[in-house]
């Protein structure tokens, strides 16, 4: 017999019975019942109930066995009694009775218990991680990471794409983050980077004349940590095509990814068809360019109903240049509850608030039923018989004079044989519905009822709103947005929603120097080509993309500048003079000036992907031994000081603080 | 159509004949056939010829091409005349009339040509590796070393194996290699360390209870560069597995080796059985303790034929402890000019020569005549018609004493009943094999006899002698047996011959301070567990092995030491005090007091076995961007001097040079 085992713990079931048998495994604990010990022994593979009488030789050395020891057991498959047989997993058909154990590794008290679902703080968790990882959940999810990573590479190579290695110890390339240096031992005083991504790599893949490469590819940026990006090192599936435009890259990469979200997603719906949205758009609808698309919120730009209006507020600062009014409807959240609610949200995030309105049916007021009697036949006559929203009742008389004007303007439109405007007027002012809130009061029935029409909005609803230069509330306007589909249920549940995000502005303009630079990739190919780069760099677009996944970014790439003359203009642009750009990326520029193909690809975050998979909010909790927030590994105790001799030999010497 | 292309270069074929096309790709030349222009069209895929004449609108462009210029053709695909079809390339069948050229990457006059096979300086090739890499061999490598991997994989998983990651950016970890190290900006004065291997996270991946783990695994060396190593970064096929014995990781690695020599070999003799042999014998017999098994010379111990012998050199050399005298058989050596030619190679490997023997046919001396007679009868007699190896000549006369006493030698072991005996003296004195050589003369000829037969040689076959202390010469006489096998073709081409070398020992003694330290791994298991470390330290052997194949060592691993008590006594022994090993191995000794299973692995190099399955002599040309002999990146330009910026992020100054 093997030395440690004939069978996993996942393996015995009745038709065993009767046999011998030999297992390993984990004490996950073990329960006396009464002079019948029982263990629940664990392995990879899964758990098996074994136990021992007091005529069992184990018996005495069972008794003694701490939770996590490792044993090897000798015994009998007996099948269970019909009652206690365990359904839940697949040995509950059998029980093992002990007649030898061997502790192959003993356990000491543990700092974090296996068994059972204790929360422990992350210090103990990481310092203990390979405890943490015996449990259930850290187990699973480091199995699906890894199926993940299996499926999405066997779809690469199904899709014709081959799999190199590029460099880890390399060549510094600023590509917006911050690099990893390794200090070079045979050339002291000169550094190594480790690559933020193989982006220049498989570019030069690409002059090197193969077609579809991709890679597992490890990264590393010296970044501040944050939930969703581990603070060193982590993995993107990372590709790269020749002679390919934007849309067949999309066709590349869908494929894979909505196969993987298809395969891993627990059954949650996945869409076939993924929209196509201008980061312009994004911006404006959605308040960010990794847009959550399960939430149908789309928020629209309003400033002309504020324009000139009794908000005092928003009507002068749309006399500033650049400035936007904003509403974020609220289906459902008509309530002055609810709105408030929203508007401590805002207050929270730092915005003075937001302004709302919100609607709900209109009360009877019985002093305008002459007016809405007189209008109602007078619009059904001009209408001929068309639907009008009926004439409902107002809380709050208005004057008679007001009262008349409103009317005189209704004829008047009728008149004009512009029944819109009139059926508008009407129901601004008579409709079946009531605009509350402040923001209602001050702009008056007609620019509020322009913008419930704008917004399609309607009884029990509530649109809320942010003004200002955009680049300053488009954020937090993408946060309310969140949190309004989240506090209304509209935001759906079980579903992946995936968008392109296109069109990426090449440059932005630093607000306070009025500098250009460019505002992502400097290497994307930018639309329009060198003609484009004449005109105003912030009008340029670049053929850039993104895909967003309930909001968070899981792949980005371009079609990149593989003209030389191209990029250095468009680095000129940014303030690069060219040997600058020769400088910095000579390796790639060179390689340009001897044939190079057009090209473009993209990167999706597998950690990312995982996360969502597994639905943590953590990416810690998809990766084996992550760092914690500080960057530090309290298992391995990293960081931690060089000996004299190793910096000796690098030369090096670490300076005071100042 | 598409932008670049309808086709690939590889795909056009008579049935598409008469098509229009749009094709893709790099100009690999053009030639000028009196008026009518070709292009070898070279892609990714394959080549398609393309041909304009004076009525092509692309004409005059094509006139003015450069080679490895990147064009998109559209043209018309024509089936060639019968005569003109080449059946070297799929698309031998066609041509393509280009109709419309556009240039897509231009190129500049070319530092090294594509076309063609002129070889290049190393800097060249490593500075221009976009076009090097655009040449058949390599572009062919790099598609083998792709394939060679996802081989691997697919059988690792195909085997239950999970591929799981683990980190780069990690705590130093002193496992014989010199670390590299990436100093910490949040935590200035403190380094990360690149993975020497994965060894201890593979280890504690074990402990965390998951059953068998591998990883196409890079690894990170700050080791001075050789042909078979690469300097900064290289791959390794690592895996573990728990609960498991040393033939249980023979049987798991071996099917996924075989079997990736088998499918990559190009045909290639692939054994089936893998010899195991411990390292002590390895090191007599090959005197490596990675043997090149296709050649089938097997080195011996023959000390004791010259253990007082007359000759001297080695007979006193023996009279000092720890000395041995080593034979290299060379069958078909026996000729004075190759035994001239294998001193030579000893003298230049820095020895002062090779002894040796080698036989030949006896010449006839009449003189012995009427011994021969007698010794023919009396045998014949003895040995009961027994074949005898026939009495024969003899060069030199010795004299009738000499003659009466070997004689009375053969009569007195007769009438012993040694027949044994007395045809040995017979073979060695009047057999038909003459003794060459100064050593035969020097030890006589039962001495060179007794030698001969140990070896099993004959007529036209030679012998070399090595002596003193093995550590001293084994490796010349490994080198020496690689040079003989090779000079007289005893080394088997077309094969790949493996062999597991087992039984390391666990300790060495430094030859000047008598320092007893870790000879390789010291995470192994000793043979014999805690009762085996309280005798002679030099005598231990561990649980470590390795696979070698042609010469080169491709595998190596060990069952781990998993129990904390066993793992500081085997420190102790090598003079590391408890405190030190958990200060150096602190995550992987405390995972170990909390429940380990007993657990091994291994890992393959695969730069390496590419290499060997590419027939290179030089890892580079098997890795896509390699690093030159100084390890540096003449493409990238690494290392560099980091900015100030970043130093001082670092709080890092370099020290001048000493």
């Amino acid at each position: 017999m093997h030395a440690y085992r004939s069978h996993t713990c996942a393996e015995l079931n009745k038709a065993h019975a009767g046999e011998t048998v030999r297992l390993s495994g984990w004490v996950h604990r073990v329960r006396d019942h009464g002079g019948v010990l029982f263990i629940d022994l664990r392995d990879h593979y899964g758990m098996t109930q074994v136990l021992a009488d007091s005529d069992s030789p184990a018996f005495k050395a069972i008794e003694k066995l701490k939770a996590e020891t490792v044993v090897r057991v000798d015994g009998r498959v007996k099948a269970r009694d019909a009652s206690l047989v365990n359904s839940k997993i697949p040995t509950g058909e059998i029980e093992v009775y002990v007649t030898d154990l061997e502790v192959l590794g003993p356990a000491e008290e543990l700092p974090l218990l296996v068994f059972g679902d204790q929360e422990y703080p992350e210090e103990t968790r990481l310092t203990y991680r390979f405890l943490d990882l015996r449990r259930e959940k850290l187990h699973r999810n480091m199995m699906l990471r890894s199926r993940v990573v299996k499926s999405m590479r066997d779809r690469m190579w199904g899709s014709g794409f081959t799999e190199f290695q590029t460099p880890i110890i390399t060549a510094s390339s600023p590509e917006g983050a911050r690099d990893f240096l390794v200090p070079s031992r045979l050339h002291p005083g000169k550094f190594y980077a480790l690559p933020q991504a193989p982006q220049q790599f498989k570019q030069l893949i690409m002059v090197a004349g193969f077609d579809r490469y991709f890679q597992i590819a490890p990264c590393f940026r010296d970044e501040d940590p944050r939930a969703d990006r581990s603070p060193t090192d982590f993995y993107q599936l990372d590709l790269e095509m020749s002679f390919v435009e934007q849309e067949d890259v999309f066709a590349a990469i869908q494929p894979v990814i909505q196969g993987v979200f298809e395969e891993f997603g627990g059954g949650h719906k996945v869409d076939a068809v993924w929209p196509r949205i201008s980061y312009a758009d994004s911006a404006l609808w959605y308040g960010t360019d990794k847009p959550d698309l399960r939430n149908p919120i789309k928020m629209a730009r309003v400033s002309e109903h504020f324009a000139g209006s009794g908000f005092a507020i928003f009507a002068k600062l749309l006399e500033q240049e650049g400035t936007e009014i904003r509403a974020i409807p609220a289906p459902g959240g008509g309530s002055r509850k609810f709105c408030d609610r929203m508007n401590a949200f805002a207050q929270k995030e730092g915005l003075p608030g937001m302004g709302y309105i919100f609607w709900r049916k209109r009360g009877i007021d019985s002093s305008l039923e002459n007016t809405r009697d007189f209008l109602t036949e007078f619009l059904s006559t001009a209408l001929k018989g068309q639907p009008t929203d009926g004439i409902a009742e107002r809380h709050s008389a208005p004057s008679s004079d007001e009262l008349d004007e409103v009317k005189n303007r209704i004829v008047a439109a009728v008149s004009e044989g512009d029944f819109e405007k009139a059926k508008f007027i009407q129901d601004a002012h008579f409709g079946h519905l009531d605009a509350a809130g402040p923001v209602a009061k001050n702009i008056g029935p007609e620019r509020t009822e322009a913008i419930r029409r704008q917004l399609g909005l309607g009884e029990g609803d509530a649109v809320f709103f942010l003004g200002g230069h955009p680049a300053q509330f488009e954020a937090v306007a993408g946060r309310a947005r969140t949190e309004i589909g989240r506090e209304l249920g509209l935001t759906e549940q079980n579903a992946f929603r995936f968008a392109w995000i296109v069109d990426f502005p090449m440059y932005e303009k630093d607000p306070e120097t009025g500098k250009i630079d460019f505002s992502h990739n400097p290497f994307s190919m930018p639309q329009g080509g060198m003609e484009a780069l004449d005109g105003d760099p912030l009008k340029v677009l670049g053929y850039q993309y993104d895909l967003a996944c309930n909001g968070y970014e899981i792949v980005s790439g371009a079609i990149r500048n593989h003209r030389p003359e191209i990029m250095f203009r468009a680095f000129a642009l940014a303030g690069y003079p060219k040997e600058e750009v020769e400088n910095r990326f000579g390796g790639m520029v060179k390689a340009f000036k001897f044939g190079a193909p057009p090209h473009g690809g993209c990167a999706a975050g597998i950690d990312r992907i995982v996360m969502l998979l597994a639905d943590e909010q953590n990416i810690r909790e998809v990766i084996m031994f992550p760092m914690n927030q500080r960057a530090e590994d309290l298992m391995m105790g990293a960081p931690s000081e060089p000996t004299n001799q190793q910096m000796r030999e690098l030369r090096l010497r670490v300076t005071p603080k100042e």
